[in-house]
This record gives structure tokens, sequence and C-alpha cells, in this order.
């Protein structure tokens, strides 16, 4: 029942730096940049050397608190440092919405500061900043003791990408459930599906769990079904990149493929992710904007190119799966089930 | 309309060797394999220099004409090496029943022929397989101008893997379809998953279909389902390994995901295959013998370990998809259409 979880940071920060765990260079090397400014972070995200909604939120919030220990101390000069720092950060990614829930709380905090100096002001992001991360971890440790109740002791759950301590503030959404399991006594195998184009899963997933002490098994996303069909899955869990006012959700892509297959076989779907993943001013998920990737991921596999000159790529990094295919979804407050409109988030938030 | 497709030879014979187009190396290099056993000939069914169904099936019968060039003239030695080269040969790959199809027809020619000398039967070994090889090519365009009649102007059709010309004798089942519909005087376009882990639609489909002009567009094995969410795929036509007395077919490992999600959307799903490939000796698909490969076609990517030590691997290399997911069959006989048992394959040999 130990964990090795406490070497798993994903993201830190000291005041000089915002401290990224290199997820690119995984499982092969562990290695940590540091970015220096708020543009250094925005390419930590584009780049993904930080992925996961979770973790990209409290990147981004660490990255308004360093652009504030570089601006000058002049009120005005001050302001446009942080207010640029919010724009170029908030620009990296489109898909997940707590790189907007963490800028928005980090800048909510600055206006509500309005004529305090800039140091007062420093302290005050450095301190909301290890809170959102704080929190982040809280809540998904509650995300963790909610979902153990829906894994059988025994079971075989398949997850997809990695919404684990990588991807958060180090404990996980969907790997959070799962540990959550194991704490509370539950023996629990994982199903890892490698996740095309980027190989979360095989990279990131694997890496994780196996460090962990977990019994995994990588797949290829092509298996799931087959696997499914054989009775080799209890449950699926995976987390969240943005999810609706009525609970449809936008995660890797590939995840509506395996909420489509759960459901033909009966299998329960299950989403993990904090409530600062839940995006109530959008109605469903058509509204969500889906990140389309370079073609690259698609044609190279280790600098190698594997397809022929002249074929087009279409490389969407996310998909919405709709909220009648997912069982329930599992937020820090407890498991939400869908009523007859879907999940209600906008009359419950 | 015109075409490259008289330069695509996955499998030839010479008399000499059986030679083999060496897919491995596709589309970065163009080279041929000689096979002078049939040892030669089954490692390279093995090993996937050439894959397939029909190709495999064609590649078999040449090594067994092959063998008997190679054998000693006296009767009993004769018959030895022809029978170990069909048992080695017939042992290479488990799923595709092309390869027993092929070996028996060879065989019951051999055993039709008792008492001829070795050189009659070389020469009735070489017909016959030429013969195969031909008739496949003859199914293929069959198959090709059956299909069309299923694909409207304008189509974009999804495909798995690879069904093309080098799959088969030299036109393609599944892309038999999707040529015979441009012959027919239609457009169409292609979007070919990418087929995680053997790369067979990034690697062999993209070339193919790029060499001979087609709009190619390829995609992670993931995203089919939300291309298909979005209403970007007109049909989806696929080829078969083998395919049993009420229909169930299997296919390259993510076939039946790709089946499920069309039946959700209400997308034809259309597989397309000689009937060769037919198995009415089994009755449904649970009886079919999937292959399970090796799990370093998950763990490395261009030789290099992208998964973590001490992770499990689950890799098949087929899947089954039950009849009632597929729309029709196309053979070189016509369409077939399911009945309320299936598709009766055995009642209609």
């Amino acid at each position: 029942m130990t964990t090795t979880l406490d070497a798993i940071h994903p993201v830190a920060y000291d005041g000089d730096a915002v401290i990224l765990l290199d997820q690119r260079l995984l499982p092969g090397r562990e290695e940590y940049l540091r970015c220096h400014t708020a543009a250094d972070v925005a390419a930590g995200i584009r780049d993904m050397v930080v992925r996961g909604a979770p973790a990209i939120g409290i990147t981004a919030a660490y990255g308004i608190a360093l652009a504030a220990h570089r601006a000058p101390d002049a009120a005005a000069g001050f302001a446009t440092a942080v207010e640029d720092a919010a724009r170029i950060i908030g620009a990296s990614r489109p898909t997940a919405v707590n790189l907007h829930w963490a800028i928005a709380r980090m800048m909510g905090r600055f206006h509500a500061m309005a004529g305090a100096g800039a140091d007062a002001i420093r302290a005050a992001f450095d301190a909301e900043a290890r809170d959102i991360h704080d929190e982040d971890v809280a809540m998904n440790r509650a995300i963790g003791r909610h979902g153990a109740a829906l894994i059988p002791d025994g079971a075989t759950v398949l997850t997809h990408c990695n919404a684990g301590a990588l991807a958060t503030g180090g404990y996980g959404t969907a790997l959070g459930v799962i540990r959550g399991a194991r704490e509370a006594g539950k023996s629990v195998r994982i199903i890892a599906c490698e996740t095309r184009p980027y190989l979360q899963g095989a990279r990131l997933t694997a890496w994780e769990l196996v460090r962990d002490g977990f019994d995994v098994t990588l797949i290829t996303d092509n298996a799931a079904g087959a696997l499914m069909a054989k009775g080799l899955v209890t449950c699926c869990v995976v987390g969240a990149d943005r999810i609706t006012a009525n609970g449809d959700t936008a995660n890797k892509i590939g995840t509506y493929t395996h909420a489509v297959l759960a459901t033909r076989h009966a299998i329960p779907f299950y989403v993990a992710a904090p409530s600062s993943t839940l995006d109530p001013t959008l109605p469903d998920g058509s509204f969500i904007p889906i990140e389309e990737r370079s073609a690259d991921e698609v044609l190279y596999l280790q600098g190698h190119r594997v397809a022929a000159e002249g074929v087009k790529v279409i490389n969407p990094s996310f998909d919405v799966t709709p909220w009648s295919l997912i069982t329930a979804i599992i937020t820090e407050r407890g498991v939400h089930r869908p009523g007859p409109l879907g999940y209600g988030f906008t009359r419950q938030p």
C-alpha cells in the first residue's frame, strides 16, 4: 500500500522559476526544465513539456506568479507584465478549461488587490498559485475516495491517455480513482491504452503506474474493443479537459471511441475530474474548441517518417464524449449521475 | 483515371524464387526479397515481408511450387518435400484462412496427380499457383465492380489496415472497391487509419493510394470516432482475414471498433474479400484463432523503447466483427446482405 508518489512532481515553483518535469522525455529520461518567463511557461504548455488539464492550470498559475516577480515595481509596468503573462499563457492551448480557470482566479486576486504594492501582490500570487496546486492535490484525493466506491475489488480498469500524477498536481484524477481504490484495500489491475499519436498511455501512464507498483498492461488503442468483447474490462475511467453544462466531456482523442465501445458492452464509463474542469458557460460539447495539432505527430515516429509524401493528415487532439455515454462524473464533490437532461452542472454548480 | 497499379507486385514467382516486395521497408524503400526455400517463404509470411490474407495465400501457393522444384525427382523424396513445405508454410500465421485454402488447393492438385512424374507435377504446381494468383486479381476486380455500386459519387471512404494491391495479387479488396468506384467515374476520397501497432495504414495504404493518385488523409485510429461524429465519413470498407459461416469477420485489430462506431452513426460498414476468405467450416467468429504477436510491436517504435520496463502487453493482431454490424460483404460473386441468421455462407457457398 505504500507508494512512491511523493517522487512525482510534474510542476513545481521556487519563486525563481516554474520547474516542469519534461514529460516529452519520459520514460527514458527524468529531466526538469526551468522556465524563467511567461513565454517559457507558455512554450512549456504548448510543446507539451507539461500536459494534462489540471497540471496545465497549475503551471499557468505559477507562470503568472513568476511574471510578477520579473515585473517592474511601478504600478503601470507591473500590471502590463501580469496582463501580458495572462494573455501569453492563456493562448498556449485551447481545449483544457483549467488553464483559463486558473488564470481567471489569479487575475481575480490581482484585481481585488488594486492599489496594493508590487511585493504584496507578488506574495499574494505566490500564495494563490500554491493554493491552486495544493487544492488540486486535495481535490484529486477526494476524487480518489469518491471514485474508489465505484471500483469493484479485483477490477480491471481501462484508462486512456494519462490522467495521473503527471497530469495533475501530483495524485491524478482517473489514476487517482485507481489509487483511491487501492488505498481502500481493493485489488486493481489497469489496462493502459497507448493513446496515439502522442503515446501518453505508453510513455506516461505505464511509467507512473509501474513505478507505483501497479499491475499494468499496455495495449494499442485498437485492441480496446476486442478486450471489452472478451469480457476483460470491468470499467473505464478517464480524465477530462473540459466538461460542459450538460456533462459532455472533451478528453484526449479516442476517449469517445472507448465510451461507445463501453456502452455497447454495458461496461461502466467514468470521467474523473476536479470541478475546475467544469465549464458551465458552454451548454454542450459542440461549443468546445478542439485543438488540431501538427501533422508531424502522425507522420513521424522517433523522427522517422512513416507515411508516404503527399498524404494529408487530420490530427485532432481531443474528442467529445456526449453525457449520455458517461455512467458517472466523479469530482471532488462526489459522484454525479446524469438526469434526463444530462448532468445539469449549470443547475448544481 | 490512369493508374500505376501495374507497378505494384507484392508477390511474384520466376521458378527459381518467390519474390516478395519487402513491405516492412515501405514507404521508405522498395526492395524485393527472393525466397529460395519453403522455410524462406514461411519466414517471409511470419515476419510480414508479405501480409494481407489474399497475398499470403498466393505466396503459400508459390512456395509449394518452389519446394517442388527444389525436391528430388524420386517419388518418396518428392512427396516428403512437398508435404514438408505445406506443413511449414501452413504454420506461419494462424488467422488468415486464405493460407490454408491455397495450400489445400495445391495439395488437392498434388493428390489428384498421384503416380505422375516429378516434372509433370512441378509444371502442374506452377500452373496452379499462377492460376491462384491470376484468379485473385480477377476476383479483386470483380469485387471492385460489385462494390463500386455501393459507393456514392463524392464519398469519403474510411478504411483500416491495408486491403489493397499490396495485400492481394495486385488490385485490392477494400481498396479494390475504391478503385472500382473511380473506374466507374466516381469521385472518392479516402481516410486511412494508421493501424497500430504495425502501421499498415500509414506505411502501406497511404503509399499505395498516393502513388495511385488518390486523395488520401491519414488519421490515428483514435480519430475515427470523432470524424464519424462530425459527419465526415460516408462509409467504411475493410478487408478480411477470415469470414465464418454466419458472416462474422476476422480482420486487423481495430476493425471491430470501427464497425461499432459506424453502427452508432448509421454509416454503412462493408467488408470486401474474395471467396477464398470464407471459412464455412466455422459456425461463427468465436472459433477463429486470433494471432497474438510480439509485445515488442507495441513497446518499441523504430527500435526505440517507448514504454516503461515492467509493463505487460496484450497484442492481438486481429479482432472479430460480428455479422450484425456488417452492412454487406462484397465478394467476387456479388454483394451479400445478411438475413435473420447472418450471411448464411454455409447455405450458399
